[in-house]
């Protein structure tokens, strides 16, 4: 039996939920971030839904100072996210800045704290020319980080780097991920947009992998 | 006249507080974290009376998640705090998981939110044997994250890492730091109890800076 060695930032979106469900038996302990943006609460309720399905364990840390000094369209409500595809030019404004190092870091001494040795994350290749902190640059450098600011205690884990959503839809659909259990809009609203970038890259995504889209 | 383009990790003790003055012409905002610490709340008061005099705008940011989930006997209450000198078998169990790496991300994201382009921490030295996340790997891999995951946007700068504790004591008496403004001991009483590595470590820099020792 493999040992549960991993934590993983769980958002509750479609990528971080499939790598929850492809790596269940080295997961130990998920840890759920909301930091202001419209998306967080229903994002959060489907991590917990998931992990409580799973019998994995989840910590909810509360980032309340990003929404409050940060910029970023994802933090101002929903009529501030545009409505067009997933393209840099539409979504420049949606960068929450150093969203992603923040939450490693977080998670990295989480897992120091735990005993845990990796920590995953779900980032992947379409994020790539929009978020700076999804590229396999950062990954890379943020790896050493962790493994330096560690003492080598906890090295940083993230196998979607190069997949595309459609790839990882397909992974999904091949662990028996329920999609109906994951949140992606950037508005936040109790159904999905189906006009914001990341609905049109869900529907996108659900179809490639021979699901029903919801949105 | 120097561009105001930097923001300072400001602890309030005795090596950001240095830092400060020294590149207050630099420097545009600071940023204080309370982590759960048992000197947190006093340090916080020396990081908000220094930022006023010097006017400089400072932004308090409570990570209380780091006392609530994070080990460390830092974070156990002043019982918890070994009475010995400054050594790493002493110092072991004060040691918080990825410190550095949390405040330094929390300090990325917030400068490129507020359009400034370099965050200064002051790790020195003295902290490599001890601390993981104040070495020079650390400090030269976190600088690397930064600028990925910023799209360059911002840069760390750490000029102390090579500096010893009483080097910087020397600097700030030159620079006329009001040391009475630093909080130092881990124990968080209302006056330095002079027994705690912190406290030993802290008298001896003020002696060797040809200044009065306040513990």
């Amino acid at each position: 039996m493999e040992e549960k060695d991993s934590l993983l930032v769980l958002s509750g979106g479609m990528d971080s939920t499939t790598m929850l469900h492809e790596y269940q038996s080295r997961i130990a302990l998920c840890v759920n971030f909301s930091y202001g943006a419209n998306q967080n609460e229903r994002e959060a309720a489907c991590a917990r839904a998931n992990c409580l399905r799973l019998g994995i364990p989840l910590v909810e840390i509360d980032l309340a100072f990003m929404g409050k000094y940060f910029r970023s369209s994802l933090l101002e409500g929903a009529d501030a996210i545009p409505e067009a595809e997933y393209a840099p030019e539409n979504l420049a404004s949606t960068v929450v800045p150093f969203r992603n190092g923040i939450m490693l870091s977080v998670a990295a001494g989480l897992a120091e704290s735990r005993g845990l040795r990796r920590v995953m994350i779900a980032n992947h290749g379409g994020d790539h020319e929009i978020y700076p902190d999804c590229r396999p640059a950062f990954i890379d450098s943020m790896g050493r980080a962790i493994a330096d600011g560690s003492g080598s205690l906890v090295e940083l884990y993230a196998p979607y780097t190069h997949l595309t959503k459609n790839d990882i839809a397909r992974r999904g659909a091949a662990h028996g991920v329920d999609y109906s259990l994951t949140y992606s809009c950037y508005k936040g609203g109790a159904t999905h947009c189906g006009r914001c970038a990341t609905c049109i890259e869900r529907r996108q995504a659900l179809i490639a992998a021979g699901l029903t889209p919801d949105c």
